[in-house]
């Protein structure tokens, strides 16, 4: 069985939130990773819900995440683009969209991913973030010209 | 503003599912740990549901997990306990409580967690499971007497 957010009497899947962030149309399966890009791993003091794998008319399956009481930046909305590039962003005041975002791929980001090169400089202890400018074949270190090419995800810091 | 998980308009933070396991009591802000434990990182085709630090008139905040479709095991549960020893599992089938279980601390745990000394030889291509025994004091690594005694979940494998 799938759920679907709303159609049945089972009413919504993830309850709405009074302030904070909608993330959705998230790639089916994704929402760790929007999490974990968001930077949010481990233990939170977020207040957090998730649904993954949920029915959707547009998109298969999809995933939705919800933050309380956060409202995402221009740039951490664009950090979500390298996963889910669909997905759509709300910003809930008091119970209402008080603004609809889409994602834009970013072209520069910065202290989000690790170079997998072991000899990049911004693997030592030297006082710098990761950066990497986004290109049509992937992520390109402009420290040490690495390019990451797939599984990104597995490369966040 | 914090929700709670019923009492109000806005019904169930979570919807309840038809069968699967619904983990309740998870310390608050641990659920991303307990998936992880349970082996759900990154990309899933798991039907999750998640809320985190939910207000809780026993616990001040917990988490909620929810898994579709999926019973999990008794050597499932009881990883969980390592994280949350409080949590309570319900097993659901036909949107009833088919079984509850609480979680017990296992005495050994295989696989699961990775030796954070680089020497062991559960850190080498040897064809071999990391094995620790729990102990009060933390981990203890059968093969090379390492103990963790903090900070567990980073080192979930």
């Amino acid at each position: 069985m799938k759920s679907t957010e709303s159609g049945d009497n089972e009413g919504l899947l993830v309850r709405r939130i009074k302030n904070g962030t909608v993330i959705d149309h998230i790639d089916g399966g994704e929402a760790l990773n929007v999490v974990k890009i968001l930077g949010i791993t481990g233990a939170t003091q977020e207040a957090l819900s998730i649904a993954t794998n949920v029915q959707s008319r547009d998109m298969g399956r999809k995933d939705i995440v919800k933050l309380t009481n956060r409202e995402l930046s221009k740039e951490e909305v664009n950090r979500i683009a390298l996963i889910s590039p669909k997905a759509t962003i709300n910003i809930i005041r008091n119970f209402k969209v008080f603004e609809k975002k889409g994602v834009e791929i970013p072209t520069l980001i910065e202290g989000i991913v690790k170079c997998p090169n072991p000899g990049c400089i911004s693997n030592t202890n030297e006082p710098i973030k990761s950066k990497f400018e986004v290109l049509p074949k992937g992520l390109h270190c402009l420290y040490c010209d690495w390019v990451i090419t797939k599984d990104l995800t597995s490369h966040i810091i």
